[in-house]
């Protein structure tokens, strides 16, 4: 199997190491020459292509893990090399405009192409920080259509549970609502709980105040502004239906606290303490 | 020199540890005489006090470790064993409504009364979690008042630099607006993300899919909620001031979605990273 990986940041990287410490051989295309040179040299791939349609042409799956605001070019650019026994797939963070970027390129969304989303991004970017075993135990949603192949879904759940993922399926749609909820909206949380502290006249006093929760809280904002800014655009309308309902959460507190009302709020810290505790993990 | 702690959870408790390990004799008061119990056979406490002014009367330095919601109860019930040259000193989150707990007990805020907070706290809770260095290296601030004695002041800095802290003066009012950016804003934040998550119908099927940033995002949502109920309240004017920052900016966000603007996004998106940047540790 010979895989070509568009796009050799975080996940692309990783997918890179873990596909090559199994055998697989793995070609990376990406738009910095130099950086993918140095990928090259740091092990993370095999050789480079520099024109998507050829690569596409001599690869047996495909993955595209560039951001989502440049994913439509990147299969625009790899369409006329695309086969239909390959398996074209992606680590879009969002799914229902992956989706509607293949249907702008191809008319139809190829039946070959395979939406999927690792769950194991990080504020950090860059091949510097992929790991072989980035995606061990990790979620990885795919989520196909009513006309997607049976052998191209098939294979899809093959190369993600041979790098370890845990795969499972859902529908674009219902991808989108949950992500918008437990992966985008916390990164709008904590960029804004950053910067409308960054806005304040006592800013520079209050970095050395700061201890672990903010931190912790505000990891996150520490990830990629275009990237993220991407994913905010492409996923906005399941975004919007989040962000609402913790504005609203929010607002009751201001309410609460303006009224001197304890028992409301430590309900509403009780019903999060308690849905804390039902994640998994520190 | 003997030490009186009153309220043995993870500050008081780790407080005991660390002066014990050098050697102080600690004594500790609480509500719950197993749980009391429980410390002294942990070797977190030499002793135990049942009346409060009775433990005053015999320590140096009392130090109130109890919540900010029972803090003036706790105050009067040690105010008749009090004298003047006993160190009495706290360490709520808030410091305004310390001081006003006080000026209610004592008519006047005792010269011998040095408010403090160290900033070590955790979502986790009780003595069990104590550590004999949880100070070593953080910050403690002291917020004294024009009358507070001078030795008084000088016995606090000894105090919580014998036990590895780094220890820094600002007026209540500094402390409480900065306080209320860096530590309460982000409790609400993520008890209002947590919250806002679990209300939802999709729920339960979000937690598969929680990956690393929310589980960052939202630790410090598995706080004591009738601890940081009282501390909201205590502080509730300078919070509602942060609180009401935070919402612009996420009302900003959603303006933006929903116009499309991923310049404005990206703009606050990146003020967010340096911000972030700015704070030392990961």
């Amino acid at each position: 199997v010979r895989v070509l990986i568009a796009g050799v940041g975080l996940i692309g990287g990783s997918l890179a190491l873990a596909l090559r410490a199994r055998g697989t051989h793995v070609t990376g295309h990406g738009r910095d020459a130099t950086r993918l040179a140095a990928a090259v040299r740091a092990g993370v791939l095999d050789a480079i292509c520099e024109d998507l349609a050829e690569g596409a042409a001599a690869a047996d799956v495909v993955v595209l893990a560039v951001p989502v605001g440049v994913m439509r070019a990147a299969m625009a650019a790899l369409a006329p090399g695309l086969a239909p026994g390959t398996l074209l797939t992606d680590a879009g963070s969002t799914k229902g405009s992956v989706i509607a970027d293949a249907r702008a390129v191809w008319g139809d969304v190829p039946a070959n192409f395979v939406p999927a989303h690792p769950l194991a991004g990080s504020e950090r970017s860059g091949f510097e920080h992929a790991r072989a075993d980035l995606f061990s135990g990790r979620r990885v949603v795919l989520t196909p259509l009513p006309d997607t192949a049976r052998g191209a879904l098939a294979a899809a759940h093959a190369l993600w549970e041979e790098v370890g993922a845990i795969v499972v399926e859902m529908t674009a749609p219902a991808h989108d609502a949950a992500l918008a909820a437990t992966s985008h909206l916390p990164h709008l949380a904590a960029y804004a709980l950053m910067a409308s502290l960054a806005r304040r006249a006592d800013a520079s006093a209050l970095w050395p105040l700061a201890a672990g929760g903010l931190r912790d809280t505000t990891r996150i904002a520490g990830a990629d502004p275009a990237l993220w800014r991407d994913i905010a655009l492409a996923n906005r309308e399941a975004l919007r239906t989040a962000l609402r309902e913790y504005r609203a959460v929010l607002d009751g507190f201001d309410a609460a606290l303006e009224r001197g009302d304890g028992t409301a709020l430590a309900a509403v810290f009780e019903q999060a303490r308690a849905a804390r505790a039902a994640l998994s993990g520190p």
